[in-house]
């Protein structure tokens, strides 16, 4: 494993790891808490996978990862769960095609249930009773919180594709709990400038990072403005109104053809009613709020609103390089831990020459391929299927989410997607 | 409606209608309670539904046809439901895309099963209450009786192609309820001749049949011969240990072509183990029987068999008259209500000099499109979608099979589905 | 082979034989001679095979099936051709995916030319010097120009639909060598009478016929009428304009998901101008003629016109009974010789108690499946793939078309298409 | 337009225009000269277009940048080629879906030979009369002409393409021609390094380039090493024997899995005879000569034999500084002039410590996405969607090929496929 775990040596002390652990599974599971049992098995598009299958693949991580390699006298909870929750590791085996992840019905919610449960016993067993477990074991045991972790991202916007395939617009938390957001205003568009000259990027604290963030390196970047927040739904749609969905000048090639064949004409989740635009959310329809971020969006339209905006988006080096010149926090930011499952809008009084939202609310789509950062290699054995394998085609997202957990992300951390993908809480902000 | 119910008078009292519907409805239930919610919702091939769908897409059938026409006061369960359950009624609106059944996990099966409730309780009140209801309305009635008890049988047939998709392979009835055969044995084929002539063929009885069965009419047969019984397992298992399904020259094009791009070799749910043949039944992954008719084919493999073995399949026509000939009658069949779910062996003392099997256990391939007899016209309004709009691209399957309700069958009914279907408890009769 | 060739012994002189080999031959390269060398090359749907892949494969019938086993000294042209041209034929080896067919440029046309040239020398030869052929041979002989004017239709169709995919609407004859039909009129459509009872079926004269007319047999029929002449322009437009391409009620369930589907409202090559309907042609873009006979629609809309039409089509065996009841000859009809590869209208004096068209201008469609008569068997060898694979999934269509050679059909003649197919001269005949 | 012209002033008088126009026009013409009219016409990939599609698409671009705005008298050829011929332009109207070009036969080779003299008439007459046309005539004159190389490369390889469809393996050229290469040799790999520090890339000389060269910028690299030549067919052999396409841990994950689903398991065109690999050539099947550099592998390919030989691709800044730093030049590569179409092996007597084939034998796959260069914007007009619609999910080549011709090439120009493409000339240069 390339990551580095500069764990202080407090870290290994089985109570405090295995209090993570604990809550980190736990978020798991209350994330599908408000689910019934046939919400938890359907996949209606590829991306998506059903809770069910991410509730047990994060336990077969942790089975294949950790148990098998250090528990010596751990008993398979059942032998056919590797084929069936493996998720892309040819270094494992064969396995359930992708696309077939809906179709199974058993084992039951139950059975994956009982899965984590002995997954966990034993898990703490190990951190508990064994007293020479050795530091790759927990740079493994870090990588495991992380990787549930990321299903917790993906568990919170796949649950949202799910409910939103019904006519019903079931709500995931009831609509009447959601806070009243009095003191939102329109905080005017500001262009924040950022020195050009060599920048460091990619990870340099101490801590978790994943393999994709390294190695740190210089880049020599142009003198850039970025906005000082993300477009909100009021400017999205000033482009919609203005037929951004139907002048192919501001798309590229292959995203218009897309719009075109899907007949894109507003962001995932959006419908027109007679008194204007609403979206499905984790609490059921609501009507579209003019300050917020807009969200759930592909690459393809965020580059045609900032081709329209006549402005651009950053890429991923700017991105960081601004994130780090304005000492972005994860203070402000909406995330998982909020139960809000949406991009919030800024206060009224929120100041215009700060840079808000670089860090939660929505990943901000970057001009950047998803590519090796220079002396990446991939780890041996099947953990160096990872990341490594995917870093072509796609783009790379910075800055988190409203479905991030919070001490998830960093000022490094590369997301990445395809192009066209919109059901993740993504954004946009401009550059130029 | 063109289907007759000539009723007798005493059939129209609320009692015994009211007892009928009780038990039909009563039995899909039952079919679905050793399932789980999960089972209840996936969709794993385009022609199987979910359970949960049968169990609400009946019930619209009886709220759309009988509770808005006949009862003034009925309030709909929902508004929404009609565009979820909908088969494929245009004259009915739009309705989610068959495909995309499985996508949906709401409205919960709790809420399908109060649907049910709900329509019970309606047209429980109708029928007590009620006293001028017309002629019409029984017809209704009894339409809807057969329908739900036709949704029975794709019931079994959706389950166990459900539960067959996982590797866990699971039991949807305990196999340790299985009863053990001792009796059966293998009943030498033996060709039972029937005279040619003119033979009247569709229904000439009293009590209901679908309009597909009408009008009765002569049709003029040769002087044939059909087997005693259906080919059995071990009779088909020559087939594929001679290779049949690697000969061309035995089969259809384009069931030689589908054979091959999706690599046949066995019927639907057999698996080849080390100790010989097995294949996944309602109680779980099973030893291949001998003596028992060979089950899940496509007509093209029963068709091929029949070539291989220097034989043919009946037309439909023929069939029938073999059946009137024969004087079949459903006692000795193989039914839905016996929880077998499975065709079974003849007894060892089974008569070859009999013609067995022609009720229940399997519907038998013909070799006879699924076409309007003369005189057939569609009856106007939505019901003239049930039969009529699928007259063509299809063979007719006669007999009924282990996933039939014993009194749903008859000799003139006609079963359709396309040559290359498998799902269904198909078997092979051959004539020559 | 169990096509029948009751041949006169005179016919087995060389010297008649040759001359209808040539005469056979030169047609199949006179329809091909109006063709640049890029129209015979090109595959724009599916169904249509490039031009140069008719010559060369009729070409190598006659090499494969009576060259290679009758002329003993016989040189291949090629010894890759077998694999270039054979069509279906699993008995002779693996062959070019049909769907590729139009992907080859080589070998060239000019290639293609002198394979036919080797071909035609070489069965000159043969029926010259040799003088101990067997019976055999001749009734393959017979079987190879039969094959050939089958080509031929599908050449005449084939060019329409290649040419038709320019927007040049290119002519593959001069309009202006088309006759004007000054004495058409519309003749009054009329319901003609056919007696009930036992009706003789199948080939029952001397001469050629194909497999799958055989065996002949009796069927009986209830009493029905047709209609003295196909349905005109005018009567189909009468359905277009009554919306009969929006109406469901009218169509098979699967006719309409894929009318729908492909956008259709009106019959293949039909364009609605701001003057009318025209349609393209042989003689490139023309007028619809109001009295002429609809052409070029599937079963699905000659189904569906009949049931706008308060009527039905007739099975394949109302239409052969009525054709022998009528005496129908090809005399009046138009065929593929007389070079207007369009169905044509009736001369305004025709009598509208006698039956015509049933021989010549379009294939009618029938409400009869393409399956195998009582006693049908395939041949042995490779030619038992001719017809016998096809027999099921498709319906008969009767009478020859405008693209028929007029000596290839027979009343018995049994033409089969999928019912989607319409780039074929087919059209439609009322019964009730 | 955003690209840049710089061009002297005496290069605007009429004979030099005139005289490279025709040499262009003439090069496009000789290099179908070897066709016959069926061979311009298919289209067996999408990637592909018909030989007839590309000489009359260049002639439209002419016909509609140059013809319609300058020469005012001009007289459309066609009013439906601009239908027939428009590429992808958007900003000019509908057109034939790109999978269909290999659809029409029509217009005729013969037709699209007329279109260009016309065309080649009216702007021979442009430039021969005309005084007064401007600055931003010749700078489309320019573009023209480059824009016209660029098909000239695609007629080379969608040719190579077309032939190698069928199984007769023909020869565009006769392989009687080649030249008998003696002097090659295995010049040995070596590695040479290049220094660190901020490079300028992009378009930094005088004349013409494309838009996506500019603006030129500093970047910063590291050192970095790259080979002295191109991977050679021996050395590529070696991967493939040492199970190069069965080893998942090689390969990016879509890149796997397409391998897998289409079977590969050597380059495109290679064909494994009992006497070694062979690979189809413009001049037919050819044995593979080991010191040739291998061609023909997707980016996929590339890549995973850069892992397995331990080292990486260049970034297409590392090329380019590469290129700048070693001085390359076009004089020793191979180019479309040469009449090769193929890669070739250096001579025996190459110096191991000069960077070898950088310009020509094979476009060089770099591990940079095709985006925009730093304060590229897309030009208005028609002209904008060039080149700046394709900028995303692409990645850079660089270098040109034996199919470019020689003066088109520049250190600076960035060609751009997706990662899965290998009909073009492509190969592997190693870094570390």
């Amino acid at each position: 494993m390339t990551h580095v775990s500069v764990l202080p040596a407090a870290a290994r002390v089985a109570p405090t790891w295995l209090a993570r652990y604990r809550a980190v599974r736990a978020q798991s599971q209350a994330l599908c808490a408000p689910l019934l049992p046939e919400d938890t098995v359907v996949q209606p598009m590829l991306d998506v996978s059903p809770p069910k299958w991410h509730l047990a693949h994060t336990t077969w991580f942790w089975e294949t990862f950790l148990l098998k390699e250090y528990a010596h006298d751990y008993q398979l909870f059942h032998p056919d769960y590797a084929y069936l929750f493996n998720s892309y590791y040819n270094s494992l085996g064969s396995r359930v095609n992708r696309a077939d992840r809906g179709t199974l019905s058993r084992p039951a919610l139950a059975d994956v249930m009982a899965y984590r449960a002995h997954v966990d016993a034993a898990l703490a067993q190990l951190l508990t009773e064994r007293r020479d477990l050795p530091p790759l074991f927990f740079e493994l045991l870090e990588l495991g919180l992380q990787h549930e972790q990321q299903h917790q991202e993906l568990l919170a916007t796949d649950i949202k594709y799910i409910l939103s395939t019904s006519p019903l617009a079931p709500e995931y938390l009831p609509a009447a709990g959601l806070p009243v957001n009095e003191a939102a205003g329109t905080v005017p568009a500001a262009w924040l400038p950022v020195p050009g000259g060599v920048h460091r990027v990619g990870f340099q604290e101490n801590g978790f990072c994943f393999d994709n963030e390294l190695a740190a390196h210089d880049v020599l970047l142009a003198p850039f403005e970025l906005q000082n927040r993300l477009v909100t739904n009021a400017e999205y749609q000033a482009f919609i109104e203005a037929g951004g969905y139907r002048d192919f000048r501001y798309w590229m090639g292959e995203g218009w053809d897309l719009a075109q064949a899907q007949g894109w004409e507003a962001p995932l989740y959006w419908v027109r009613h007679a008194d204007g635009w609403h979206r499905f959310t984790h609490h059921g329809m609501q009507a579209v709020v003019a300050e917020a971020p807009v969200t759930h969006i592909s690459f393809y339209e965020a580059d045609a609103y900032a081709n329209w905006a006549g402005a651009r988006l950053l890429t991923e080096f700017e991105w960081e390089a601004a994130a780090r010149h304005f000492g972005a926090t994860t203070s402000a930011g909406t995330w998982l831990e909020s139960n809000l499952f949406d991009p919030q809008p800024l206060p009224a009084d929120a100041e215009p020459d700060q840079c808000h939202q670089l860090l939660g609310d929505c990943w901000e789509w970057t001009y950047s391929a998803y590519h090796a950062y220079p002396g990446y290699a991939r780890a041996a054995g099947a953990l160096g299927e990872y990341n490594g394998k995917f870093m072509v085609n796609q783009l790379v997202l910075r800055g988190g989410s409203c479905a991030t957990p919070e001490n998830h992300i960093r000022v490094s951390y590369r997301n990445f997607f395809h192009a066209d993908k919109r059901w993740q809480f993504t954004g946009i902000r401009l550059a130029r």
